[in-house]
């Protein structure tokens, strides 16, 4: 009996650090997790064209700096420049962060990712186009994270956009 | 003499209190000026078409999200990517931070504001641009900030570059 005890405390012990090391790393990941989650939610409203909720994302004097166009700031113009985008005829669009990282202090943070999107334009011919992003996150007050700054542009050619 | 000091103190005191204050707001933005500073030395090098000191501003692993370009990841990459810039016939480039915030825990900050570029094309026309970029800021070891992310994209219609 001691000695199957003594075979097995090792392996308990292994089995307690790592235990303890994942609980750290779970804590230390914790303000990357929640970026990567609201990054989808926000993705996932965005691409149900629900204007509401994708605008609600943003902080108050957010910034959305879309190509080709002037940089949006708050709430009523990102609306505007989010009623833009959903009116584009049969769009699709989905992006997924690559990477996301946030200050020491908790409050700060980036995600980064690719994006794919297809509508049709005016002429009806599908358009497709893919491309890349940085989303800049502060925690609110209430623990939410919401969007100060999304940009994103364009992998293709800029003669294949025309 | 004492009447003179008794009005004389809440003088003194005002100019105490109101110059703690500024040491401590001076404290306080000592971070962002660090990397409003770097932002705009990293202009000059770039509008310098200085390839080493341009590359030297990007962190290890850093990458730039160019417009109508694959990332860029890493020095080697980055370097391919502002040698094929430099190489623009009679570019001009230069931008301004808008605005720079940096985390409470000081080493995770970002700047953002408006670029204006210009260069000849193949046929020698000159082509204007301008826009908007977000640069990610990572303090180093040695407590210089360096680039982890930087993206920008035009204000144009895509059918005034083309």
């Amino acid at each position: 009996m001691r000695n199957n005890l003594v075979s097995v405390l090792p392996v308990l012990l292994i089995l307690t650090i790592s235990g303890a090391l994942s609980s750290a790393q779970k804590m230390r990941s914790g303000p990357e997790d929640a970026i990567r989650a609201a990054d989808q939610h926000w993705a996932r409203v965005f691409a149900a064209k629900d204007l509401e909720n994708s605008v609600a994302f943003c902080a108050e004097n957010a910034s959305v700096l879309a190509p080709n166009a002037p940089i949006a700031t708050g709430k009523q113009a990102i609306g505007q420049l989010f009623s833009g985008f959903f009116a584009l005829p049969s769009l699709t669009i989905e992006w997924h962060p690559t990477k996301v990282e946030v200050a020491r202090s908790g409050e700060l943070g980036y995600s980064t990712g690719v994006y794919q999107m297809s509508f049709k334009d005016s002429s009806g011919k599908l358009v497709t186009d893919r491309g890349k992003y940085v989303t800049v996150w502060k925690k609110q007050a209430d623990g939410s994270w919401r969007v100060a700054l999304d940009i994103f542009n364009s992998d293709l050619p800029a003669t294949a956009a025309s």
